[in-house]
């Protein structure tokens, strides 16, 4: 498959990527499928390995890639590296659905999945580019704050970039919907919405006097976007 | 392999989910185990569809099994329902780490990996079951609470059990470990925890009047265990 120019705003349909289901729940809409990106902190990589292997990973978008990083003895990296098909997917939980019949139950989510195959940075800028965005998004800045990695330290990490091409996007938002004839029930239906929050940082014990505590360490935003 | 025990207290260890690095952060332990599936609200299922294919679930832990569940046309849980071997993940994201360097970033997490194949559950009774875990654990009491399901619902939903048998789980806890040499630096470095968090509970606004609010949606308790 050829590679898509950049800011191409869908991702490719094929036969994997195609929403078997639920339809109205599903995009390739490239906005969607970024902000639900750029929202997530970690991805769960699937790639096969004498059978399927699901690993949590840290990741981060420039453009249309996405960037995965770890030390090289780590083997689900070294597999995407080494370009076997691989799935990462990326999912943002909203909150729960509790309607009146059990069976109406359901969960407020965006997801994001992508397939293709991933490849190994060896440029040491292209690493240096990785690297930065990988810790701006953890943290917007800082990058420009933390010491930068030696060109040592960029040897021996292993970074992958994997290309936002293929896969698709599903959102379920909302409340219940419950069949008419439970509408009458006396039985509390609604939603609780879920957010990812910070809690007040923790500062290391023996930081040198004097250093200057980042505003995104101080009051780390919510990752939610606000509905 | 056969069936382990019930109350097992470590998963078996096997070629695929043997920790091969950091092992001072893996661990066969059960009731680690269980303690992140209890406290998780959705798993990442990766299967091979003609390529892997990793899903977001929910799920629930009755002993020695999770239950998945979702409508017969999900192709994802009809393959693992089919018993196609499957890796289920489930990752509690507890914070991110700010090095004083770039190359020392990390985040905090706890994960479960489990191995195995899963098979659909066909009995009716045990498909009650699993409905009252499913719902009791997005919200405990909730299946007390709501409409059950009808033996026509039990049998349009597909649920399938996956054993707890294979597998690990991996925790990340703590503060940076920096080189010596940075710490001396007047970078700001330390943890930002994160917890997933409830807001306000939205009702439906066709409830009839009187319909009591429920205590777990008056107050949803955070999922995070607290450290």
């Amino acid at each position: 498959m050829p590679a898509p120019p950049e800011g191409r705003s869908e991702l490719a349909l094929t036969h994997r990527s195609g929403l078997r289901r639920l339809k109205e729940r599903g995009t390739h809409d490239r906005t969607i499928v970024d902000t639900i990106l750029d929202e997530g902190l970690i991805c769960h990589v699937g790639v096969e390995d004498g059978g399927t292997i699901v690993t949590p990973m840290a990741y981060a978008r420039v453009g249309d890639r996405l960037y995965l990083h770890g030390a090289p003895a780590n083997r689900t990296l070294r597999l995407v590296a080494g370009g076997a098909p691989a799935c990462i997917t990326v999912t943002l939980l909203d909150g729960l659905v509790l309607a009146r019949s059990a069976f109406h139950h359901s969960m407020n989510y965006r997801c994001a999945i992508l397939f293709g195959t991933g490849s190994t940075v060896e440029d040491l800028d292209e690493k240096r580019l990785a690297s930065a965005a990988l810790l701006d998004h953890m943290a917007p800045g800082r990058s420009a704050d933390a010491r930068p990695p030696t060109p040592a330290e960029l040897r021996s990490t292993l970074i992958v970039r994997f290309p936002i091409e293929e896969g698709s996007a599903k959102v379920r938002g909302g409340g219940p919907v419950d069949d008419a004839e439970d509408l009458s029930s006396p039985i509390w239906a609604g939603q609780i919405p879920l957010e990812l929050m910070a809690r007040p940082c923790v500062a290391e014990e023996d930081l040198p006097e004097g250093t200057a505590l980042p505003s995104y360490a101080q009051s780390y935003p919510s990752r939610r976007s606000q509905p």
